[in-house]
């Protein structure tokens, strides 16, 4: 097992998602577009997401979307791997990301990652 | 007509209402708290929603809530009204409002006015 001076990643378990949370991680250009490109696929490195933000504040922007319960990362070896929480994200609040998404696809235009 | 010093409130027209926006000031408790009770009722005079923040920062909060678009506000001779604007909402996001008031209630309850 590999050792890591990184801090643990901390992840909200599902019944503790809080909407308010959700909604202000959804609520910047930059967080929408990593959770819209997260929809479309399994899992993706952080480094490679269509936006054009600086490192440190990519880096914020995953925390703020880890911590608000929108996505799920863990570390590879050289990388760290995001996933949407759509299952848990379904279950705490029904229908809520499927509409946002809608909602964003219809103003926005869906994105070409 | 009676004058006002009062600045002249504007509201986005619908097809300008920006979702980030939406989300952004859908995303803090006294806003949602407004918005919540205003789904339950046609109209309502801005003193008298069940809040407890000073009148500056409600103040700010309907602001907020007016210029994403949620609320539309019109001057009385001695108060403000403010109105949901939930068929607008719905012409631009389809079933956002509703998903996302119904996740509110799912974990914060019903408010009672």
């Amino acid at each position: 097992m590999s050792r890591t001076n990184r801090r643990a990643l901390t992840h909200p378990v599902t019944e503790e998602i809080d909407l308010l949370d959700v909604l202000h991680a959804l609520s910047d250009p930059t967080r929408m577009t990593i959770v819209r490109t997260l929809a479309a696929e399994p899992e993706r490195a952080c480094g490679t997401f269509p936006v054009d933000v600086a490192p440190s504040t990519l880096s914020h922007h995953f925390k703020v979307l880890r911590e608000s319960g929108l996505i799920r990362q863990r570390e590879e070896v050289n990388r760290r791997m995001s996933m949407l929480r759509a299952d848990d994200l379904q279950a705490r609040f029904p229908g809520l990301l499927a509409t946002v998404l809608a909602a964003w696809d219809r103003t926005a235009g869906p994105v070409s990652p």
